[in-house]
C-alpha cells in the first residue's frame, strides 16, 4: 500500500488556538497518545513569547518529557532565530518557520513584512543546515487572506520554489483560515507537484467551511502524500471566532485508510488520544467523522 | 459560469428516515421554502404504502399543493408501477425508481431481486415515455452494501449501461449508507462519464462519514454536474442508527458556487429553508458548513 504521512498539528496549532491553557505535563501526556496510536510526526509546541502565546509557554519541559520518544519526527515551531536557539537548545531535531501568501496576515500574525519573515527563515535555515536540523517551511494563507482576499498562485509558487531551493526540507501549503475550496487546492498542488516532485510537499487544511476532507483529497488527486492535521479537530481561527479548527487526524486517518494508504496509525488507539484531547480542552469537537468511527470502532474492538 | 443542478431530496429521502412525521401541509411549506431560494428541482415525496412508510403518506396532497410551481421539476419516488399510475394520477411530471447494486439490498428493502426490481423501473419507462413523464433511475448502494459490503463497479456500470439504453432520462449513482471514499467515486465516475456523457447522470451521497463534500468533488472532477442533497443534512440511514443523513443541500450549494458553478440558488434563502427543516423536524442537523455560513450570511445581508 502507498504511504501517506500525517503529522498532528494538535499540540500547537490546535492547542494555540482554543481558550484553555494546557500545562506542559498535560501536553506530553496528549502527544504521547498520538505516538501510542503509531503517529510518528507530530508538531509539539512552539518556542515563542510565553507573554504573547501562554499556551505555548513550558516547550522546552515539553521537549523533555518526550525524550524517549526517538523515533518520531517531533517538531517546535519558531518565528525567528531566538526561538530556533531555544528550540536547538531544548534539544529539537526538527522546527518549523512560517512565511506568509500576504503582507496583512504578516504584520497582524508577527508584525513583520513577508520579507522579513522570508529572511528570519533563511537565517534558520543556515543555522539548521549545520546543527543537522530539520526545517519545514509553511506558507501561511497561501489561498486566501483574512485581510486581503485571494492569494495569487503564483506568489506561493514563488515561495514554494525559492525555499525549495534555499533547502527547507519541506514546504507545507496553508489554508489558515479554512477558506480554500477543493479546485483551487487541485489546481495549486498539481501545478506545485509537477515542478517540485510530491516528497517536499505538504499541505496544511482547516475546516471551518467543512471543506476539509475534500481539499485533502484534491491534493491527494494532485499526488501530495503528507499532511498536517489537528487531533479532535483542536483549533480554531483568532480572526474568526466560532470557526472550526484544523481538520480533523481521526477524519484524515479514516479516509485516506479507506482509499487503500498505509498511515501506520491505528484508528482505535486514536480515537483514545481524541477523547484525551477533549477532556483536557473542553472544546475540542472531535472530528466530523464521529459518530460514525464510534459506531464502527466499537464494533470491530 | 458552467452550471450545476441540486436536486433536493431532503422533503422525500430525508424526511422518510427520520423519526418525526411531518404532513402534508408542512412538507409542501418545505419545499415552498427550497422553490423560493431558486432551487428548481426538488424530490417531493413518494407512492408508496402509507403502512410501510408513514412519513409519506399524502404524497397526492403534496403534489396539489405545489400545482403552481410549473418551472420546478418536482419529483416523486415510485416503486412500482401501481405507485407510478397513483403518481400520474396525481399530476407528476417527474417519477424515479430505484434499482440495487446488491441482492441483500434488494430484498430488505422492497422484498424483490434485483431483477425484479428492474423489471418494475421496465415497466414504469414504457408508461412514462407514453405519458410523457420523466423518469430518473437510482441505483442503490452503487459502492458498499450494509449487507454484502462493497460492490463491484462493473455491475453498477452494467446497470447503469441499461437503464440509459432504455430511455431513462438521468441514471443517479447513490452511495445509499454513506459508505464511498472519494478515490472510488473518482474511479465510477470518470468510467460512466467517457462511456456516457454526464448529461444523464447524476449522483447521490450521503455524509455518514463526513466524506459527502469530498465525493462531491471526486464527481464534479469527473465531469458530473448534478448532485442529489437534503436541505439542512435531512435524513439517516435504517440501517445504521445515529448516522448522518444526505449531504447538506447548504453545504454542496457553498461549495459549488465557491468553486464558480452557477447553481440559481440564494444561500441566504436557503438557510431560511434549512432553519425550517430544523424547525419542522427538531433533528436536521442543519449542514456541517453552518456555523460559517450563518457568520458570512449574517455580514452580507
Amino acid at each position: 500500500m502507498p504511504a501517506i504521512t500525517i503529522n498532528d498539528v494538535g499540540p500547537r496549532d490546535g492547542l494555540q488556538n482554543q481558550q484553555k491553557i494546557l500545562s506542559p505535563g498535560e501536553r506530553v501526556r496528549l502527544v504521547q497518545a498520538l505516538l501510542n496510536a503509531g503517529m510518528d510526526h507530530v508538531e509539539v509546541g512552539a518556542f515563542v513569547s510565553p507573554k504573547a502565546v501562554p499556551a505555548m509557554a513550558g516547550a522546552a519541559q515539553v521537549l523533555a518529557g518526550l525524550a524517549s520518544a526517538k523515533q518520531a519526527v517531533l517538531t517546535v515551531l519558531v518565528p525567528n532565530v531566538k526561538g530556533y536557539e531555544l528550540a536547538r537548545q531544548a534539544g529539537a531535531r526538527s522546527v518549523c518557520t512560517v512565511l506568509y501568501g500576504t503582507e496583512g496576515m504578516a504584520t497582524a500574525n508577527v508584525g513583520m513584512s513577508c520579507a522579513q519573515a522570508e529572511q528570519a527563515t533563511v537565517d534558520i535555515l543556515e543555522r539548521a543546515c549545520q546543527d543537522s536540523i530539520r526545517v519545514t517551511a509553511t506558507v501561511a494563507v497561501a489561498f486566501e487572506c483574512p485581510f486581503e482576499g485571494p492569494v495569487p498562485p503564483d506568489r506561493v509558487e514563488k515561495i514554494v520554489a525559492r525555499f525549495l531551493e534555499r533547502g527547507a526540507h519541506e514546504v507545507a501549503i496553508a489554508d489558515t483560515i479554512g477558506a480554500a475550496h477543493p479546485g483551487q487546492v487541485r489546481e495549486l498542488t498539481s501545478t506545485l507537484v509537477s515542478r517540485h516532485g510530491a516528497e517536499r510537499l505538504s499541505c496544511h487544511f482547516h475546516d471551518t467551511r467543512a471543506m476539509g476532507l475534500a481539499n485533502v483529497f484534491a491534493a491527494l488527486e494532485s499526488g501530495v502524500r503528507k499532511f498536517d492535521a489537528s487531533i479532535a479537530g483542536l483549533g480554531g481561527c483568532p480572526f474568526a471566532p466560532g470557526a472550526s479548527g484544523n481538520v480533523a487526524t481521526e477524519d484524515v486517518v479514516m479516509m485516506v485508510q479507506q482509499m487503500g494508504f498505509d498511515t501506520g496509525i491505528d484508528l482505535a488507539a486514536l480515537l483514545h488520544a481524541s477523547a484525551l484531547a477533549r477532556e483536557l480542552t473542553g472544546t475540542a469537537p472531535g472530528g466530523r467523522a464521529r459518530p460514525w468511527l464510534e459506531r464502527n470502532l466499537a464494533k470491530t474492538n
